[in-house]
């Protein structure tokens, strides 16, 4: 059967190639692992893509910010039809509709009995966690394609309790795979609780996201800081407040929203690829977001961090950031007894609640995100978008599936 | 100065009396305890009230199923104006709007350190925890009136930040002395999270209230129960599903619901005075609620238990029930892992955060509740109309200052 | 290959018999529910069992106070080596000596992704939950034998991480598969921590269990409660203290040694088959222990509940309990915020970490309970021992590899 | 009456002077915030200090590194009797005994009760949190003395529970004041439970006051790293395994001793003033133990940071640092979703618990720390003694009353 996929094609490049139909083995091919090379996936089904989103970690491997190599399969947040089912699979059938966390998990090691999906230990041979599609992640292919090998399907998959439904809410549903347990863990993480109000670094989906996500954990104020006029629209749309970061540090802008200049909790939806606040605001500065969010989160609060921070960087702008290595006024953090939570989102602890909000019409994410669904042909220019700017999350729809 | 209260007057009976204006000293009284006559409070205030809202648990003595002695000042659900402050209040100011927990609390002692300021050692020389207005609770004058004495004023109060925008919003600020609090904590304690299917028991004011409370802590989808049209009628004005169990066990109507016949959650915002669901409706069964709760809360859930069960009760039906005794299916609970979490709701936890969320409008709490504001005088009105089962929260206005 | 293994006979009689060697399949017998007939286990493995104790709950059965048909065979405290692995095993390997939590799980639903293996959904046709060799459990054939099947074994087994060494110490490790850990889960519900004060009523294994698990958790007294002079002794032999209930209640007693008449935490290791205190101490009074724990326990406090209440007891005293249904003074409860943590342990949240506390010496369980090895051949003598009320926990021994 | 107490006299310098018997206010003084100069304290009491250890914190100051005024009153670890009571105090008694926690609170802000006392907003003008004897901490006079006023006397102290005996344990009991908890602090953030494998960074007093709270929490294995021979000599004295770090990365000593080169948990005893490991060891590397804790902690970890960091070290080595700004390798902890939890620990919290450990002998601190008591006026010989890094904690005796 035929597959197309988007491939990395060098920096600044992907494009649509076939790729080989999955089975349940793990083949050799760009990025993988060796010591993944020939795994057998009895426990994985080969799901038909119905949704399949570009995510902003992805554009770190597109920017070619990263070794990932020529040819590697992209993808990581995908929502699909079960259409084959490995002989090890008991509990999820063929034709379920289903949800993939973007990490995956084995189901059986330490990490994963503690809900560390993010984590796992067994999935990886370079590092603890893994995913599909991504640079060092172990080699599983991308989900931005017609099919794709989900392995312990058993334990990763959520179906849908009604496949109608279901693609009722297809755009909200599509970004359980990521984005929005990714963001909502920032939420929990920052200690988001009823009455809290939240300041949000980043206006891009992950921003957006975990906006929604303060928002239902019943924040009082929510407010999302950006340099991009467009995404900081975008927030306000759904009831967040704003603070344009070109016009320099969000404190003050904070003091004249709240009263005061600072807030419960901080949530950091950047990354390591920060640009600076206000005059500094073209340059990259990748401790800025942190040193900020130490500013104004009050003394007692935590700071939430789903953006990406990596080990290396060979595009950073010095040798300290190329080496992961940041300069963090950790001092003001320690005398605020702030709390620090980074890594990964484990998907799997958030995507059931999630789930059963959107179902419930509580959480319209794919409007807070502007979800816009494109032909996997276009992915392309779904990129190129994507990396101007535009306050759009992209969502591939190789089978033509979604109605718009 | 002239002080006008509403003290409980026999079975069945209250009447508005005149009270001697609150001096830094509990004095000798209906319902005070010898060993609190004379204690000093100076680190109190007096409070000019501006709203004492009548609750279901004043109606526990009102109705004589208690040993409340004649004369007893009611009323523990206050707010009001500071006019008076102690020699050794610190922080809290003259002119401050502040909102009273119903529970006192010294807020130096082992369980105020810890939170727990339901369960206060220091305030109830007969046992743990104390509320104004209330039998065998240390003899504190209730605040069904025109001035009230709170104690330890600098723990106890909480200061609105603007008084203006408070009084715009007293009806529902009201609510953060008991009822919100006490909702919200069945909330939290039966584990309610985003995603969760949630069934109330009771769609009293206690009950509204946890329904609000779930949708805050982001419920997919809350369930009422009750057998009173009116209030069930109330419970869905906001959004809540509802079930009428006069019309039988609740499980059949939550699968009808939700394809399922269990939820997430349950929570018990009925107590003691429980009756029995569909044809024993017109009989008091203490245990229906908790055994009920213990058949529909999926295994693994928690039981959020807000409403009051007491350690005697005179008027029960029978003698188990006389002594506090419940015959409870507690071996199915045990099948099914539950958690049982008790308790007055210690206000403190939760009062700040539910302000904020008024303040900045994500909580209506007063429309929830249907909050209705009358004159201190037609309290013995109030009392007959709640007490007959109307879907009102009834809030005293001592001084003419809310306006409708 | 033969299969010896202990079979319960009817009330008061187990016998050892020879039975089928197990395949990757549940196959038909006593108490095998019909769902479960034929069910594929090439998820699983057979273990040749090194040990596998004799448990308080299995007596329920053998006094005949359940429904377990004659035939069953026994155990659900299974140590073990790997002899053989289904074909979708991945990282258990042949050879691994192992802990078998006693609660089977599957790994993939809500439940275990949950943590909360003890309520799994997928393994017992009944109702949540599983474990082998228990009456309306499922069928899981019991492990008081030579070998025994284990399904889900990548998810279930604990593989200890040196063979030899784990030999030397195989009668603390055995206590991995139930009693440490529901006695450690009962000490960590009923919230000990460090420094506490602890009332634990039971000094069978499983209360010596929660003893060593207060312990471990850093409490400064740990009280042990019982009517057995002889299991008293064993709980002073570690360092607690003790309280005689046949001498009457215990608050007393325990007032005696701490000064104030209340302990932080309680801990009921007794469950259904409770009898009275003092003179009542003859008569099984089934809710004595919550009610005593109630009164005993701290306003604020919590009860840790490992002890078994079931929802139906043909062999009770009365109508109501036969129902499983108790006389509980809940209302006392409630005035002091009891929180009530019930139900199966789930030993997988556990193990583990008890594990390692073994292997590095802290934990001396086996010393603790009086662990005695005695032959497969003497499992009836041993069930008669353990019944009159033996200060020892037996540990049968099937292939003599236990050094004594 | 006289007062003898221990003050700061310019860079490595400590005298013992005369200063005023305490009254209840705030003077003006060394280092006193002018905003809190005549702050009335009538819910202080006046101690006569029983004990006041010096502190490595202490040394900050001492070794001018810090901008302490000459003249200002050292000592924020303090025992006492209560010798005279403020008109506000209603619980503690003339005559108790008490420890008093090193963080001032007042009992009544926002931090305070939410349990953050480190972080008190009432109590220094400059930022939140604030100490005894401290500079930039608000100005409150020092507990190296022979009286001491402690303010909020109803909410900051604890009393022992028998006089005589707490004078038994003295040494002990000092503990309670600061390094006890702190240590235990870290120990409880860097998420230590039964069973986990622990790295303690630095074998000074709050080190190995860490390592014996690690060991309360139920650690199967504590190790304690330094350069410092004696004091490692020390840590392995009570049951701690150690790593010599002037002899490299301590990752390879730790797969020595566990077969595995990383750790559950990391705790930061060093803070700001760390050297770096092996032919670094004479250097200031300020980020090498956080740097350190990433590499060798599992993902999944946490890291306890009780070791102070700064918001400025003027003398410090690089720019950088004189901000308080660290070089840390943020991706690598983001890698292994690191949580970093940081602040000076509010003692309130534990000073209960790890009290009544003591009292029970479970926590034998003064032993595990070489608690040695010295005359005041031998003050100044002890700071230059622990300086020099002798394996000591020194506990001030004004008015010997410690019996050695």
């Amino acid at each position: 059967m035929s597959n197309k996929a988007v491939s990395y094609a060098g920096a600044g490049k992907v494009e649509v190639i076939d790729i080989d139909y999955p089975e349940f083995e793990l083949k050799d091919g760009p990025g993988v692992n060796p010591a993944n090379v020939g795994r057998r996936v009895d426990h994985g089904v080969i799901l038909k893509v119905v949704a399949s989103n570009i995510c902003g970690s992805d554009q770190h491997m597109v920017r070619g910010r990263t070794t990932a190599p020529e040819g590697l399969v992209l993808g990581h947040e995908i929502t699909g039809e079960v259409v084959e089912v490995g002989r090890d699979v008991e509990f999820i059938k063929k034709g379920q509709l289903c949800s993939v966390p973007f990490n995956i998990a084995c189901g059986r090691c330490r990490n994963c009995k503690e809900r560390k999906t993010g984590i796992c230990l067994n999935v990886n041979p370079d590092r603890p966690g893994s995913a599909y599609g991504y640079v060092d992640m172990g080699g599983w292919v991308g989900g931005q394609a017609e099919y794709v090998l989900v392995p312990y399907a058993d334990w990763n998959l959520l179906p849908f309790p009604d496949k109608d439904q279901a693609m009722e809410k297809v755009l909200d549903l599509t970004m359980l795979s990521d984005i929005f347990p990714t963001g909502f863990h920032g939420a929990v993480s920052a200690g988001v609780e009823v009455g809290s109000t939240v300041y949000i670094a980043g206006a891009g989906p992950v921003g957006l996201a975990a906006a929604m996500g303060a928002q239902l954990l019943g924040a009082a104020v929510v407010i999302v800081g950006d340099l991009n006029a467009e995404r900081l629209k975008q927030a306000r749309s759904f009831g967040c407040e704003t603070v344009d970061v070109s016009q320099g540090n969000p404190k003050d802008q904070i003091e004249q929203l709240l009263g005061v200049p600072e807030v419960d909790c901080g949530i950091d939806a950047v990354g390591f690829e920060a640009r600076g606040h206000g005059k500094n605001a073209e340059t990259e500065q990748p401790a800025t977001v942190l040193n900020s969010l130490m500013e104004i989160t009050r003394a007692g609060g935590a700071l939430g961090i789903p953006g990406l921070y990596v080990t290396g960087d060979p595009g950073a702008a010095d040798e300290a950031a190329r080496e992961g290595s940041l300069s963090l006024n950790f001092g003001l953090g320690f005398s605020k007894s702030h709390v620090f939570v980074t890594g990964q989102c484990p998907v799997m602890k958030y995507h059931r609640g999630l789930m059963q909000a959107i179902l419930h019409d509580k959480a319209p994410i794919a409007k807070a995100v502007n979800a816009t669904a494109i032909p996997l042909d276009d992915a392309p220019r779904g990129y190129a978008d994507f990396d101007s700017g535009v306050a759009k999350k992209f969502v591939l729809d190789p089978h033509g599936m979604i109605r718009s």
